[in-house]
C-alpha cells in the first residue's frame, strides 16, 4: 500500500525539510509526489538548470525511506518562457488571449511549446530515469483543469484540419457527414474549415452560438485527442530514458477529456479526490461513482494522487472535514480500488492561489487532529495491506460511460434539465442503494461478465455499437436502454430510422412520439401497482414484440407504454422510455437485478448513507462498510462475521459510529 | 386559401422528392416555400451557378399542383464569400467579430455585401421573375434574428453619420437636440460622432453603459431603418425583373425593427408563428396580439410563412403540441387574418443547428399524428375557404403600438419591472377577456373607425402626435392614456412642461408627483367601491377639469387622484396614472367599452382560456370560437347559431372539447 | 452653515438663470457647486477658451449672495480630446478599450492626460484662484465612479513596475514576499511583471482568474495610490495659483480607493449622499456609518457635496422620498458632522444619462413639495447654525476601518457570505442600537480617547500594527478582535504562526481549528444563558490565559470556546471567534460598552428605527433624535429636556411623527 503526501519543498526553507520528513515517517508514509510545478526552480534561466535542491530533497526522503513520484513541470511554464513565446497562450472562443497569472495557459497543439516540453522533460528524465529512489512519473498536472481543454488559436485550427482530414479523407465526405448544406455552410476546401468559436448568438442563450452540432462534436473529440496526443508526446520521451511506470492525475468526473483514451498509455491511473470543496455539495455517491470510473477507464486498481486532507477552496472555503471523515474517505478510496493514497498537501501553502487549500498540516506546521487521524488511518492500512492491496471490487452490474455521448448531449441536451452524467448517477445510485457494486465500462468494453448492463441515453450509434450491444443480450445479458437511444449516428446527425433506431429490434419497441417536459411539468407513470413521476422526458412507446412493464397515467398518452422488456436471443433488453424518480429507479433496478440472478447481500442495506463495497482477494470475499452519516447506525447482518480491522466477531448487528467503517468477512 | 410547408429539397436525396410531394398533395397543400438558405447550392463557386436541382424540384412541385414561394438566400452567405470578404462580419458592441458558424452574420450596411446581394438576387430574379410556377418572393429570412439588428462596424458608423446628417442638418442642431452639453459630450463635426458601443460601465448593471439616451434612440432608429433600406434594395432589384408579389417573414413581437416601416413596401406581410418554443411559456393571448400586430402593420390580411407543426427548439425542446393544438393554432391564425398557412417544416432536419426543430414529419418520414391532424385541418380549410379567405376581423378598439416608444422605454424603463410590450398586452387582454377584438395601429394611423383607442405609456410626443390624438378625441373618440404620457420629446429629451406634457389639456390633469414602486411594494387604488393594486408606478394627479375615477388608498398620497376622465370636444380622454392588476384592468376597460357604446357579444365570455374572434365577410358576420384549454368547456349562447364547420345548429350552449374550435354564425 | 445646490447653468437657457437664483435665495441657499462637467463649454476647441458664460453666472450668483464651489472638469474630457489622444481611454482586464459615451474614461496614469489636465486646471485656477466669489475648489468628480478605478493599459503596467520597485527594491525581494515560487511564477526582472488581467479561469467562477493574491493586493493598493497621486497633481497646480480650500466629492462606502489617503491632502472632505437609489435597499444605518467614515477619514467635520433631493436612478427610478425624508436625511447629515449641505441637483436634467436623477425642481421648474421641504429645512438650519455648525459627535467607541484589509478580504473572502464592510456594519449597528455613537478610525489612528475599539477581521498584520493594538490595550483600552485576526502578513501571505498570529498573546487564545459554514449551515453559540447562531465562520479556540465568554453548542466542537476575553496590561482584549446574529451582537456589545464604563443615554433606545446622535459644542452636549420610521414613535426620556428646534420643554416622553426629528438638550 503506497501512502504519502504531495510535498513542495521548493516553497519552504531547507531547514524545515528534515523535520517535515520525520513527521511523514511518523505518519506511516512511504511516498511523496514532488516537482510538478517547479519548472522555474529547475530551469531558472533559459537553458540553465538547477537540480541541486531536488537532489537534496530526494536524498533526504530516501534516507527517511520515502520514495518519490516525480512530476514533469509542464503545467506551469515559467514567466520567461511565456514572455519569449507569447503565441503559446491559449485563445478563448472570442479570440481573447488567456494571459499570465494562473497555470496551464499553454496550447497543447503549439509546436514551440512541444519543443520546449521536449527540452525540460528530456533533461529531467535523463537525470532521474533510472534513479532507484524514483518510484514513478506523473505527466504534467490535471490536464484540462482551469478550463483549458478548449483553445481557439491558429495552431488548433491547423491541427483540427489535419484531424478532420484524417477522419473524413475528403471535404466532400465531411460536407455530407456534417450536412453542411444546412444554412449554406458547405466547405470547398480544408482551408475553409473553422473552429466553433464566437458567431452571432441567440439573445435568449448567449452561450449558444448555433454551430453545426457535428462540427462541435468533432471539435470536442479533437480537443480531447489533442490532450491525449500531448501526453503521449511526453510518455514517449520518458520511455526512452526511463523504466519507471508513468501516471497522470485525472479528475474523476471531469467531462472534457476522454479518460478511457487518456488512461490507455499510462501504466496506472491516479486521480485527485476532493469530496468537499466549494463548488458543489459533497456527495459520497458521486465520489463513489468517480472512483469506479477511475477504476473502469483502465480496468485496474488506481491511486489517489491528491487526496483531500483538510478544508479546501481557492477564494472561499468549504466546510472542515469532521473527525473521522478523512479516515472514512480514505477507506472509501481503498474500497473502490485505490492501492495508493497521496494526501494533498503535506502543509498548506503560505503563498499563491492555493493559500486556502489546506493540507495535513496548517501553515504553522503544528500536527493537529487531521495529522493524527491520517497517521492512525495509515497505520491501519499498513497493517491491513495484505488484505486490501490489490483486492478487486466484485461487480455483476455495469454502466456504459461514453464521452462521445456526454459531449453530444452537452451540445444538444434535448431538455433543459437533462444531464448525461446525472442520468448515469441515478442508475448508479439505484443499484448502490441495494448494496450492488457497479463497474463503469467504455464503448466496446468486455460485457461478458456482467449480469446487467445499463446503457443510458445512448443516442449516438453505428453498426459496430449496435452489434456490440446486441451480442451482449443475444448471449444472455440484460441490457437496460433508455429514452434517446439510437437517435443519432456517430457524427451527430439525426437517424432517419424510426426510434430507437439501431435498437428497435433489440428492444422490440418503436417510439411513436416523445414529450419534453418543461416548467416543472411531471407525468405519472404506473409500474406494477405503483405510481411514480417522470419530469424530463417521455417516449411514447409502441411495443413491437416487447412486454410492457410500465405505462403513462395522464396526458394525451395516458395508457401508452413507458417501460418495456424484450426477450432477445438468450437475454433481455429493457427500454426505459422516461426518467423515473429516485424511489421508482431503486425499485425497478432492484427487480431487474433480482431477475438477473444477483444474490442479495448478507448485510442490510436499509440505512440511508451507508455504503457497502464487496471485495475479493485471493479468492475470498469481504465487505467494506462505510457510514457516511453524522450519526451512529445499526446494521442488521445475516449470519456471523468477522470485523477485520479490530478482529472482533460480529453477529446479528453491526454498530457503526458516525463516519466509522468496518471490514466484514462473512463466515 | 394558401396551404403548404417550408421545404428543403437540397437537404434530402432527390429520390425522396416525389414521395414527399405526394404526401404534400394528400395533405391538401398547394404551396411550398423553398430556397431561402440555399445560396451555397445555387452558387457553389463564386460566379458559378447551379439551378438544375431547383428547376427540377419546381417542376416536380408544379406537376403536383403546388406553387412556390421563392426566397432570396441572403440570410446565409456561403463560406467562400465570407472568407473572401471577412470585413462583412458584424461587429458587436465590444468590437468583437461575429465569426462564421450560424447565419445572418453580415452587416446590412456593408457596400460589398450589398454588391454581392445584387449579384445573387438579380440572377435568381432574372431566371424565375416571370415563371408562372413561382407565386411570390420572400426577401431574405427573419431580419434581425440571431441578435443581428445591431452592428458596430465602421460601415455602420459611416452610415449612421449620414443618417444623422439627413435628420439634423447640422451638428449644432444635433448637439442641441441631444443635449450633448451634458457631461461635455459636444460634437464639433460629424466625424466625431460615435455608435453607442462599449464605454465605462456601472458595476451594478454591466450592460448599462450610460450613453446619451438620444444617441441610443437614434441608433436604434437608424439600425431599424438600415434593415428596411437593405430590404428595399432587394425589392427594387426584384421589381425590375419580376411581377410577382413580394413578402418577408416577420417575427411577431420581435422588438428591434419597426415593422410598420418594414411592411410598407411589401405586397403582403407574412410571419413566423411559434406558439410553444423553449424560450418563453406559451400564451395564446400573446400569440393573438402578435397576429393582430402582423395584420395591423399593413392593415391587411397576412400569411403565416412558418407555422409551428411540431415540438421545437435548438439545443432543448419545448413540449410536444397536444392532439388538437396544431388545428387550434391554425384556426387561430386564420381567425386573426391569415390567408396563407405554411407549416415549418415539412420534415425535421437531420443536420445542422435545427435538428430539434421538428416538422410535420419526423426524421424517419413516417406520417404520424401531426401529419394527419394537419391533413384534416387543411382539408377543412379548403372546404371553408369561401367563408374564411379574406374575411375581416371586426374591431371597435385599437391599441397604439410604436417602436420609437418601445425603444425609448427599453433604454430608460423608469421602473425595473416596466415593460412596454407587457403593458400593451395587459390592455389587450383586458378587452379580449370581454370578447372584444383589438386592432394594433401605428403612429398617425387612421383612428376614425374606433370607439376606444388605448395609447399606452406614450412618453415621446411632438406637435403632430399631440394633434393626432387630440383630433381623435375632439371628434368623439375615447382615448385611454396612461402614466408617462408626454414626458419626453421626439428626440428623447425630457419635456420642460408639467406632465403629462402635450396631453395636459386633453386629459385635464396635472401630474403633481410620481412614485416608482420597488422591491415588491404595492399601493392600493380605489375605483368605485373596489380596491385594486398598483405595483410599478403611481402618478399623483391633480385634476384640472377632469373627473376622478380612482384614488390612491395608502401612502402619503392617500386620497389623491389616480385615474381620471376628461370631456374634450365630442369625446373623452382617460388618464390611467398607475398600472392596475389584471382584474381591475378587465373591469375598467369593460366599463370604458360599454360607455363607448360597444355591444356585448352574443357568446358568453365567462370561460377562461376561450378566445372569440369576430369576423366579417361579404357583409355577414361570424365568430371563430377557440378553446385553448386542455379540458372541455360549455359556452352559453344568446339566440340560435349555426356552426359552420359541421353545419349543425347550436342553441343555448356550445360545447367545445379540449383544444376544439367552432365557427358560429348568429341567426 | 453652507447650504445650496449643484447647478448646471450651461445646460439651461441664460434667460432662466436669474429666476433660478431667486428661487435659490428663497430657499435660504448661500452656495452652489458648478463647472465640474463643463470642459467642452470652457474649451470648445483645443486651446480656445470661453469663460464668458461662467463669469456671467458667477456674477449673477454673487449678486444673489451665493458663493461658488468650482469644479475642475477633468471627469469629462471633451470628444475632441479623446479623438486626438485615443490612447487615453482605459483598458479593461480583457484588453477591451472603454470607448466614448459615458464619463471618466481616462487613465489617471496616462502622461498625456496629465499634461492636458495641467492645461485646463491651470487656466481655470489662474482665472479664479483669488476671485472672492469662489469659496472652494472641487477636484474632478467622484474618483472611481463608473467602475474606473482599475485600468489595465500599458501606462498602468509601467507605473505599477515603478510602484513595485519603490516598495520592494529588488525583484528578488518581491519574489520572496509574493511567494512566486508557487506555480513557477518567479520574475527575473521588473519588465516581466504583469497586471492581474485576464488569464485562464475557473469554470465555476469565471471572474476568478486565480492570480497570486499578493500581486492582486498590491495592484489594488497601486490603483488607489494612482488616483491619490492624480488628485495631488491637481492640488499642487491649484495651490500655486489659489488660496482657496480644496475638496473632492467622495462616495461614502465606495471600496476601491483608500479614502484616508485621498482625504489627507484635502482641506475638507465632502461626499455624495444618496440614501435611496436603485441599486440597493435604503438603510439609514448604512448611511449613518458612511457619514461617520467621511468624518473619520480626516477626523473633522465635512460637507455633503451632493445631497439627495428627489427620486433618483439612471435607467430605473428608486422610490420617491416621502414627505419629511429630505428634512430627516439633511438633519442626519448635519448630526453626523456635515457643516455644508449641497443638494443634487437644483433641477432635473432634460438631457443625457441622468434624466431620471431628479433634483429639487422637476424638469418643468415648478417648485413643489420637495422645494418647500428643503426651503423649510434650510431656514431652520440657518437659524440653528450657531448650535449645529462645527459641533462635534461625541463617541467613546471606535471601529477600525482599513482599505488594505477590505481589499484582501475581497480577493479571498474565505467564506462565500463573508463581507468585510458588512461585518463592520454589524458591529456599528450593535452599538448604534444602544444609542452609542461610533467613530471610524484608520490604521495607526489615535485610539487613546476610546473606551472600546473594534478591530474586525484584522487578518493583515505586521509588527507595527501589532504594537499599535497592543499599546492601546496595555494602556487600559478594550479591544474587540474577531475571527481571521492575524492570519496574514502585510503582503497577503499566510502567517506561519499559530492563529491569531500576532494577536495570540494579546488575546490569550489559540485557534485550534476553524470551520467555514456553507449552504446555510448554522452553529449554535452559548453566551451566558442565551443561545445564538453563527452562520459564516467558527474559530475553535483554546484559551491560553483568556476567560471564555461563549462556547459552541453542537457540531464536533461542542463545548469549545467561541468567545473569550483576556486581561492584558491595564486593558482587555476580546476575541469573537465567530459571526453572531443581530440580537447577540447587540447584547454582547452592550455588555462590553457597559463594562468599559460608558454611561447609558438619558433617552430610551427601545424604538427600532430611531437614531440618536450625541453632539457637543462649546462644552455643552445635545442629542439629535431622528425617527426613520413611517410611523410616529413615543420615546421615554430621563429627566427634563429642551427641544431646540421648537424651543419647547419636553418631559417624560418625546413624541416624534413619522420622519420627524428633534434636538434635545438635557437639563
Amino acid at each position: 500500500m503506497q501512502l504519502g503526501a504531495c510535498y513542495y519543498p521548493e516553497q519552504w526553507p531547507r531547514e524545515m525539510w528534515e523535520h517535515d520528513i520525520r513527521l511523514m515517517k511518523e505518519a506511516n508514509f512511504n511516498v511523496v509526489r514532488i516537482g510538478e510545478f517547479a519548472w522555474a526552480r529547475l530551469e531558472p534561466e533559459p537553458g540553465q538548470y538547477d537540480f541541486q535542491w531536488l537532489d537534496d530533497v530526494i536524498g533526504l526522503l530516501d534516507q527517511g525511506g520515502i520514495a518519490v513520484i516525480l512530476g514533469t513541470p509542464t503545467a506551469t511554464p515559467p514567466k520567461w518562457l511565456m514572455d519569449k513565446y507569447p503565441d503559446i497562450y491559449q485563445r478563448d472562443k472570442f479570440g481573447g488571449v488567456r494571459g499570465y497569472g494562473s497555470r496551464r495557459h499553454y496550447c497543447v497543439n503549439h509546436p514551440v511549446y512541444q519543443e520546449l516540453t521536449k527540452g525540460i522533460v528530456q533533461v529531467i528524465a535523463a537525470r532521474y530515469g533510472h534513479d532507484r529512489r524514483i518510484q514513478a512519473w506523473q505527466i504534467d498536472n490535471e490536464f484540462g483543469c482551469q478550463d483549458t481543454t478548449y483553445c481557439y488559436c491558429d495552431h488548433c485550427l491547423q491541427a483540427f484540419h489535419v484531424w478532420l482530414e484524417q477522419k473524413y479523407g475528403s471535404v466532400d465526405r465531411l460536407n455530407e457527414e456534417w450536412g453542411t448544406v444546412f444554412w449554406s455552410q458547405t466547405y470547398r476546401d480544408w482551408s475553409e474549415l473553422i473552429l466553433p468559436a464566437y458567431s452571432v448568438c441567440d439573445g435568449a442563450d448567449p452561450e449558444y452560438h448555433g454551430h453545426n452540432p457535428a462540427l462541435v462534436l468533432d471539435y470536442k473529440r479533437f480537443s480531447s485527442d489533442a490532450v491525449v496526443r500531448y501526453q503521449q508526446f511526453q510518455i514517449d520521451l520518458i520511455r526512452k530514458l526511463s523504466d519507471k511506470p508513468i501516471t497522470h492525475n485525472l479528475m474523476g468526473h471531469f467531462p472534457e477529456i476522454d479518460y478511457f483514451n487518456l488512461a490507455e498509455p499510462l501504466d496506472f491511473v491516479s486521480w485527485d479526490n476532493y469530496i468537499d470543496y466549494p463548488w458543489d455539495r459533497p456527495s459520497y455517491r458521486k465520489t463513489a461513482m468517480a472512483h469506479d470510473l477511475m477504476r473502469g477507464v483502465k480496468k485496474q486498481n488506481f491511486w489517489v494522487m491528491e487526496h483531500q486532507s483538510g478544508p479546501c477552496g481557492w477564494n472561499v472555503l468549504a466546510d472542515t472535514p469532521r473527525p473521522g471523515q478523512l479516515r472514512l474517505w480514505t477507506y472509501q478510496s481503498v474500497a473502490h480500488g485505490a492501492d495508493g493514497i497521496v494526501y494533498f498537501r503535506f502543509r498548506a501553502a503560505r503563498y499563491g492561489a492555493e493559500q486556502y487549500w489546506y493540507g495535513i498540516l496548517d501553515h504553522d506546521s503544528v500536527p493537529r487532529r487531521r495529522y493524527r487521524e491520517i497517521q492512525q488511518t495509515c497505520g491501519e492500512l499498513v497493517r491491513l495491506a495484505p488484505l486490501l492491496e490489490g483486492a478487486q471490487v466484485v461487480s455483476d452490474i455495469a454502466i456504459v460511460k461514453s464521452y462521445d455521448h456526454l459531449w453530444s448531449h452537452a451540445i444538444h441536451p434535448h431538455n433543459r434539465n437533462f444531464d448525461y452524467t446525472r442520468l448515469l448517477q441515478s442508475y448508479y445510485d439505484a443499484f448502490s442503494a441495494h448494496g450492488y457494486n457497479v463497474d463503469l465500462v467504455g464503448l466496446h468494453g468486455d460485457l461478458s461478465s456482467y449480469k446487467v448492463v445499463v446503457i443510458p441515453a445512448f443516442h449516438l450509434s453505428d453498426p459496430d455499437l449496435k452489434a456490440w450491444v446486441s451480442r451482449y443480450v443475444m448471449n444472455g445479458g440484460r441490457a437496460v436502454l433508455t429514452f434517446r437511444s439510437g437517435s443519432r449516428n456517430w457524427n451527430n446527425a439525426m437517424t432517419d430510422q424510426t426510434l430507437p433506431g439501431d435498437f428497435r429490434e433489440l428492444c422490440g419497441v418503436e417510439v411513436e412520439e416523445f414529450d419534453s417536459l418543461n416548467y416543472g411539468r411531471q407525468v405519472e407513470v404506473q409500474i406494477g401497482g405503483s405510481t411514480c413521476l417522470a419530469s424530463i422526458w417521455c417516449d411514447i412507446l409502441h411495443p413491437n414484440g416487447a412486454t410492457t412493464l410500465g405505462t403513462y397515467a395522464g396526458e394525451y398518452y395516458d395508457g401508452e407504454a413507458a417501460i418495456t422488456v424484450n426477450g432477445f436471443g438468450q437475454g433481455h433488453a429493457y427500454y426505459i422510455g422516461c426518467d423515473l424518480d429516485e424511489h421508482a429507479m431503486r425499485e425497478l433496478m432492484g427487480s431487474i437485478a433480482e431477475a438477473s440472478g444477483i444474490n442479495p447481500l448478507p448485510i442490510s442495506v436499509q440505512n440511508e448513507g451507508v455504503e457497502i463495497v464487496r471485495k475479493r482477494k485471493d479468492g475470498r470475499e469481504f465487505y467494506v462498510v462505510l457510514n457516511h452519516n453524522a450519526r451512529a447506525v445499526r446494521i442488521p447482518l445475516t449470519g456471523e462475521c468477522q470485523e477485520l480491522v479490530s478482529g472482533a466477531a460480529v453477529t446479528g448487528e453491526l454498530v457503526l459510529e458516525s463516519y466509522a467503517i468496518a471490514i466484514l468477512r462473512h463466515e
